[in-house]
């Protein structure tokens, strides 16, 4: 091979597009492919929806600061988040792992509790495992299996102009755990005698060590008789995930500042570290809260549900993609947040 | 924690029968879970079959000698193997792949083409991708989905006294080709300006870089209206693989050497190494081949099929599990073979 074109250069999502760009279907079975949270497949007229996520320690977890049993639950959860985000039930999962010697049964056992625990919880069963080695770190894949009443699946693409685009919980907070883990690591290196101050972030630690997937979003919607047009849920943040569903939409968006839901103790953080918490809710990842779009009639629908707020919504694709700042100011939404603050 | 327990102390096998030791179903619609090839799921009366697989970089795969494209077919054949193990049809993949920087766009194009390649042979979409970033190292994780008419599956515990025990193709290739690839290499590292020297190995290379699934063997017993009393897919090796079925049908058997078949190029080769052939039958994995048992009234329907070998029996447990050597000596079969060679 002649060039050599750096990963980079694409991006996590222009490589896996760039690969897949000429995948065809074959299984007239295959009704959602590539490009969603989860892949929906036909079973002789049921629907099954199947994802699956990699974890790698050092990329996607630091053991430092994880304790293993929430490292188990987490990586469940993650994976429960992408099949409710079709607007599904998740029923089984099956877990592989790679380890090396540095971990002992009894670690891998607090590991397990982990994962039994949000089985429990999440009501659905382990069926399958793959234990190999590692050569170095501890790698996790878990593949969750869900069901969805016949074409009751909620893609990304499905967004129309004037929805309203809502979004569950809170923002930002797992983002800020992560930033206090960091400092108190880096403390912690420099100088092994010093305590911890973690003193009233347990929200914000909770929210990156244990998150929860939104089961109860989606049985509420499905009391309510609301089928989203768009869904997915929220794990590179906000802004991102919002430019997800309005290029597969092929739509723009208006999104207002002073709607976006932070919880206290997050904005109380954020401030703490001279950071805006609007910022850190558009661009920080790992909340698992569910982003999604409604049909303006189905506003009543919802509006008393405090778990759900709505945050802007959408328009035509010229239009762009845009933030409304609480002093009224208009700047283009970027992966990042936004381009110019000022 | 206080105590540790390596996990070498319990092996591969053993921490993950103890890690699901008390692993509960709570899901109707669970058929089969951990401990065989593949799950089987029930949705609503149509049965679905899932199976996953970690491969990593310096554990399952030495990138000094893989092709990339040989790879990414390889990653989606052993996932295939574990479905029609089940004596189910594969229908659609989900890959993840973990990559470090030291990967370019092309050698992942390279990866991706021989993944195509093998859902195209196998009749399989490609439904679901993740990449993430590794810090080192290539990780793959490949979820294998298929089906299966109701209860049509074959597990691994079904396997009664007085059935037969047949294996498809042959045996040991694989294994003899990942010596001469880790000898080659060696002297490669040696002594750079050294050419290879594989002249004549193309079957054992082919058999270890480029395995195929057996899809033909279950569309023989699917057509010659057999159905296996037990099967899995040779991926550990016969030994290890047999006492896996004589294990969990609480069954002994009788192998016998002369019955298992070898291939000429990989006797040649062994005989070259000056080891035994049918050592490296019995202890070498990555075959891919599929180890199943039949009742024995079933005799007649395959005695023709050049690709399947009778190679024993299933006895009570009591008896153990033996294998009768060509001098007709007796010995007890182990995991790594057989014990005394003597």
């Amino acid at each position: 091979m002649s060039t050599r074109t750096e990963i980079a250069s694409l991006g996590e999502f222009g490589l896996i597009e760039h690969l897949t760009r000429n995948n065809e279907t074959l299984h007239a079975s295959t009704i959602v492919s590539v490009g969603d949270d989860a892949a929906v497949l036909d079973h002789f007229g049921r629907q099954v929806v199947v994802t699956s996520d990699l974890l790698i320690e050092g990329v996607h977890f630091d053991l430092v600061y994880t304790p293993l049993t929430h490292l188990g639950y987490k990586s469940v959860i993650v994976n429960l988040s992408d099949i409710y985000a079709m607007n599904a039930s998740p029923t089984q999962i099956i877990l592989g792992i790679g380890i090396s010697n540095r971990f002992s049964v009894e670690a891998m056992e607090e590991f397990y509790e982990g994962v039994y625990a949000a089985c429990q919880k999440y009501n659905v069963d382990l069926v399958g495992g793959d234990t190999s080695t590692s050569n170095k770190g501890f790698i996790i894949s878990v593949t969750a299996i869900g069901e969805v009443a016949p074409d009751q699946f909620v893609k990304r693409d499905g967004a129309q102009k004037g929805d309203l685009v809502c979004v569950s919980g809170d923002l930002g907070a797992a983002y800020l755990g992560l930033l206090l883990m960091e400092r108190e690591k880096k403390i912690f290196l420099e100088s092994p005698a010093v305590q911890p101050d973690m003193e009233g972030q347990d929200y914000i630690l909770r929210r990156l060590l244990k998150p929860e997937a939104r089961r109860d979003i989606i049985s509420f919607l499905e009391e309510s008789n609301i089928i989203p047009t768009s869904m997915m849920d929220i794990s590179d943040g906000l802004s991102s995930d919002l430019l997800h569903i309005c290029k597969q939409s092929n739509k723009g968006c208006v999104l207002y500042e002073d709607k976006i839901p932070v919880a206290e103790p997050t904005r109380e953080f954020a401030f703490k570290l001279d950071m805006d918490p609007t910022a850190c809710a558009l661009s920080g990842g790992e909340d698992y809260e569910l982003l999604f779009t409604i049909k303006q009639e189905d506003y009543d629908k919802l509006v008393f549900n405090e778990q759900i707020s709505v945050i802007g919504y959408i328009t035509e694709p010229e239009e762009g993609c845009h933030i409304i700042t609480r002093s009224n100011n208009k700047h283009p939404l970027t992966a990042q947040g936004w381009n110019a603050f000022g």
